[in-house]
């Protein structure tokens, strides 16, 4: 029975991702489209026609990725502030509208779920994913299982503190000096046009980068010690294998991962600066779907027992 | 049965501890003596003999808190700093030497299991334990069991980065603006020389400062808050219950842990900035001693099982 498929959703900002996927992470069918974002209705329609798209009769069960912190006794998604979601008893939604064993999951948790599964993470035990985008997210696997902390807030990677009192955080957060505010793909943009003008961004400073240019390669590499600091944290409170970098503004690859690597060396204690491994993610934007198809097949696995 | 003793020792770099212990954390009887510091030999020597003095007829195991890495699986001490003992398989000799199930544990950890299981964070389900002395330690309960990394070297809570490129560190740690270098025992004693003279130390800033001395007060306020961004890095990846402060140096209370609190309200993220709660360590020194016991008293279990 443990090649019965099963239906992974994430859902996304931007859009809604569905895939019929097998025991091995291989997604056999997906569809997407766009997340309406006016309506909680509109929101569960979508995310219901999108499902009626993959589902094939004999599926075992639905796993969602969703961008809220979750409370996985009760299946609730606590609310959103990406997708039109308040506190909502998601996984009842769910098995009511299907009729399947189903389990949500964050977003940020599913695709490090994924990547531990069926991509970079593979027969590791302990990794921290750390996804690089517009902010910056992440994931804990620990001992073989994730880790959510006490309510499902854990593993908030872009916002451990390298630099007290240092440059404000982005968006809602109040905080100082965070990695977020200092090492994402927003923070890269701001360099940019501090180099380039107006129009630059976070792909013009690598693009310049890979060429050279030493005021890039230098943004870049101030941006990548923040980095480091902040992994060597990590490794010095958790002593993880594997260190998974994802995300857009992974793309830049040695020229950010090389300062942060020097920075380890420095500030992290051995052993784990010279065990741990710091890999790029391998699923990209499909972490988040077969994490969640993932946690629907062990949702199936507890209906069975 | 669970009402059979169980030995506890406290393999100190000053002092041995062993204790008899009950199921309850109390302790029954116990003995302490100066740790040898010239070989391996007279320190187990010692140990042997310590051990001696508490044991009674009908005990049911040994655990042992060391100064060491430990490998939990084989029962190994990977080597240590602070007393004379090289990579050596010591829960085996334990055993050997009494004929008792037993088990090691590294003595941070150790002493998080001691206020985890009879102390301040009974029946706490993930917490992180702050040990403010000469240097800053720590250990991690997560999901309810003792958390150690890949190979036993997690926990180090001091040094977690909260200022790149920052005070260099302390001791053997090559790293720069690390909470150990600038918020522990020793920080303090050469913050306090800075204002009082070459005489003073942590005590004096912490009893000047309970006095409402204006410098004395800004010093350990300025400490404070980078243990705040310690503890709101802590915070935003685990999002533990309960941080308990143990120490020496936890004597400062609300003068370090108020301006810590302060920077935690505006660098941890909800809920967990709002949810956790920050109290001092119970146990004092018999953390580690207890912790210890609990552990043996786990090898005893296994034994049977």
């Amino acid at each position: 029975m443990t090649e019965q498929l099963v239906i992974g959703v994430d859902l996304g900002g931007t859009t809604i991702r569905a895939a019929l996927v097998a025991a091995s992470g291989e997604i056999v069918r997906r569809v997407q489209r766009p997340t309406p974002v006016d309506s909680q209705g509109a929101l569960l329609a979508a995310f219901e026609a999108a499902v009626a798209e993959v589902v094939v009769p004999g599926v075992g069960a639905i796993g969602v990725a969703v961008p809220s912190r979750i409370d996985l006794s009760t299946g609730r998604a606590l609310g959103s502030v990406n997708i039109p979601l308040q506190d909502l008893a998601l996984r009842d939604e769910v098995v009511r509208r299907f009729g399947l064993p189903a389990q949500i999951e964050n977003d940020a948790t599913a695709a490090a779920i994924g990547e531990w599964q069926f991509g970079a993470g593979r027969g590791v035990r302990t990794m921290v994913m750390i996804t690089l985008g517009t902010g910056i997210g992440g994931g804990l696997i620990l001992d073989g299982r994730p880790f959510r902390g006490a309510s499902g807030a854990a593993g908030e990677v872009g916002h451990v503190v390298v630099e007290l009192d240092g440059t404000p955080c982005q968006g809602t957060c109040s905080g100082r000096g965070h990695l977020e505010g200092l090492a994402s793909g927003t923070a890269a943009d701001a360099l940019a046009r501090g180099i380039y003008g107006a129009n630059a961004n976070a792909r013009t400073l690598v693009e310049r980068g890979a060429e050279g240019d030493p005021p890039a390669v230098a943004a870049l590499a101030r941006l990548g010690s923040y980095l480091g600091a902040g992994i060597a944290s990590l490794v010095n409170v958790l002593e993880p294998e594997l260190i998974v970098i994802g995300g857009g503004f992974a793309a830049a690859g040695e020229l950010v991962v090389g300062p942060a690597r020097a920075v380890l060396a420095r500030d992290g204690l051995t052993p784990g600066r010279d065990t741990v491994r710091i890999v790029r993610a391998e699923l990209g934007e499909d972490a988040g779907l077969v994490g969640a198809a993932f946690v629907g097949r062990e949702a199936l696995a507890g209906a069975r027992a």
